[in-house]
């Protein structure tokens, strides 16, 4: 079973299991975004996976936490990359420039829309309030480089911020209709047009993109 | 209560006067919204209308056919603002603006988050296809408003066009997290950025949005 590249394995065991468990994942994954969540049962997964149904339950508590693994795998991988980019001594927007770059990267890679689980209704649901803190981090995250973009007002801040990561994450409905979409193609386009939307001036795209990307190659979740 | 002749009711629920086909509609886009769609059943949909479960075979030929129509209702008022939008001599950058506004207030509209419903793994299935048809539609009404504004090249107008409905309908993910955003607060917001990705120099987006404001007044769905 293809493995998929920079995205975090379950917490399982380190000398049993891993493999089982990440088997688990790929094939909920799967089936999740194509058959739907509601519709996919344990027994599904575990015919997939090649593994019982019991091993399912040594591993997850159930479906849910088998959601629950998936949503914390799209946000973690992130928020390693907002935490990189916290320190050093690199100007806000090309800082901001690699987060965007890296995160649409994340979006689009793997075979799955992974992000297309953020609208099922469960995620409402308080198993998954981990997911939802963690993503509320993200936009903080997002936040505090908007705050210290040249010319963003402390108060635009906020709404800004959503703004921009409202447009990362917008990969997620461009895949849906678009299942070939490629990360770099998209990736760049996006994390420039979040530069404009912020004010950076015309001439000053090529300069910041080209330090994003060098940012971005030394990211722990460079996609 | 007044009823209306026709088809009879069942005694409990809600007989809104607007039709038995649009309570339908309204049970089921709550339902679909907060259980989700395959969890609920044409049962679930009749009790929440307060009509027979006959009825609901009555008016749509099952749960997909209700699905479909409350896709093509996402779309077809935006079709109709398009179709609006190309005629007169407003200037391109205008027009756009009252198209992203009017579509984000279209999305931030109503109760139910009926956007969310895009990402339904079943919208790929052949019984969808009108609303994959009218959706590509709908982008290619941006794609030629996009292909026309000041500066942008003809060959990066689809690509451009894509990202600008993905930031439109980022709203559909910003509502996810914040049900209780305001249409009035984050449609121009959403327009402007369009435009600031697009090129329009800073010191122009005021004077857009005049004019797109006072185009969208005259819109057949104005929001």
């Amino acid at each position: 079973m293809a493995r998929r590249p920079g995205r975090p394995r379950a917490s399982a065991g380190p000398d049993t299991g891993r493999g089982t468990a990440q088997d688990i994942l790929d094939a909920a994954a799967a089936l999740f975004c194509t058959v739907g969540y509601t519709s996919t049962s344990t027994y599904a997964i575990a015919e997939r996976a090649g593994v019982r149904q019991a091993s399912i339950y040594h591993h997850f508590a159930g479906k849910h936490a088998i959601l629950l693994e998936l949503l914390l795998g799209t946000v973690r991988p992130s928020l390693a990359n907002v935490d990189a980019l916290a320190g050093g001594d690199a100007p806000i927007p090309a800082r901001l420039w690699a987060l965007c770059h890296a995160d649409v990267t994340l979006l689009c890679a793997g075979r799955d829309n992974l992000g297309a689980l953020y609208l099922l209704p469960e995620v409402a649901d308080d198993r998954f309030a981990e997911f939802r803190r963690l993503h509320a981090d993200l936009r903080t995250g997002y936040e505090r480089l908007v705050a210290g973009f040249p010319g963003v007002a402390p108060e635009e801040a906020p709404d800004l911020a959503a703004l921009v990561l409202g447009l990362v994450e917008s990969v997620i409905l461009l895949r849906r209709g678009e299942p070939a979409l490629r990360a770099q193609d998209v990736a760049p386009r996006v994390a420039d047009a979040v530069q404009r939307i912020l004010g950076l001036p015309h001439e000053r795209i090529a300069e910041v993109r080209a330090q994003g990307l060098a940012l971005g190659a030394g990211l722990p979740a460079s996609g």
